[in-house]
């Protein structure tokens, strides 16, 4: 277990063994339990047997547990330092693969989260603007490394539409094949539906 | 002019000629002159020379003026009626070109509407939610097609991603070209991207 946090309770030091697992863990279990608004901070740290201060060491607040944006870093940094012999396209994909990466570690917490989601409006919008701005965010990345602008927003627009529907089947309980083998996939229906 | 309202004041009947097409002129004039969170209805009422009874006869608020998504349903409907024959790409783009004819008519009035919608966070925030829809309702038209799901979703993401990357070009003053040769140079290039 790695150890992740510190938390300081008066005088005394202790060492707080992966927090911030513990805290997603409590709080996919209660949000899916009582619901994402029926939840309070106070409760997912009790759950975890940690401080409402510890909590708001890792997470600004509840919704940011469901919304850490790690994949979305993932996949702009790898195509942010992509070699520059790689086409838009082959950097996009680069990128897919190496988030897949981190969803496939996470593979029965990303699919709590989901249900998480799937149950509250408001939350579904924040995810749409979440992929609204992953696209941007992709194009900007792309344009640095010297991709035409409309090119860029192009690929990454592909990019976004081939990570939803791949991670779609991914999230899919019947489904065991890894998020990287699904991207593959995935882009090669895309590419038959664009010429199709 | 083509007649589109009548309006009671009192027992006595009057025709207001295009009040809809007045209303939204004066709207987007006063948007843009006073920015959207400022303006009322009372004062589009005033400046299009109507009652208020009258503007709320014709769009449910302020914001419905920016977003009465006819661009949206001409889109999904030409989609959901195209011959059975098309291939899905083939019915996506015969729906961007329909939704070109549209927008063709009212190059002035969409370039002023964008700005409105450029200099408000929530217009912005709206409008991407907007387009999350269309794709949505896109794939389903699709679907109901016989579209297999998958490919209709990557079908309809792909022609969002087309024609925003089209609108982005015909919405700039310096560009003349119609919308549909715009959505035409845009797939070529999605094609040579997703290849490339």
């Amino acid at each position: 277990m790695t150890v992740t946090a510190v938390t300081r309770i008066g005088s005394v030091s202790r060492w707080q063994p992966n927090a911030r697992g513990r805290l997603r863990q409590a709080a996919f279990e209660l949000y899916g339990e009582h619901g994402f608004d029926q939840t309070t901070v106070a409760q997912i740290a009790e759950r975890a047997g940690l401080t409402e201060r510890t909590f708001y060491r890792h997470f600004t607040d509840k919704r940011e547990v469901v919304f850490s944006g790690e994949v979305q870093r993932v996949l702009v940094s790898t195509l942010a330092d992509s070699p520059t012999g790689m086409t838009a396209m082959e950097a996009v994909t680069a990128a897919l693969t190496a988030a897949g990466a981190v969803l496939d570690e996470r593979r029965e917490l990303t699919r709590r989260r989901q249900a998480v989601i799937a149950a509250n409006p408001r939350l579904q919008q924040r995810e749409q603007m979440k992929y609204a701005t992953l696209a941007a965010d992709m194009a900007e990345a792309l344009r640095g490394r010297g991709v035409e602008p409309s090119s860029a927003q192009l690929a990454a627009d592909a990019g976004v539409a081939v990570f939803r529907a791949a991670f779609e089947r991914w999230i899919d309980e019947h489904e065991h094949r890894d998020f990287d083998r699904l991207v593959r996939a995935t882009l090669d229906e895309l590419a038959a539906v664009i010429s199709g």
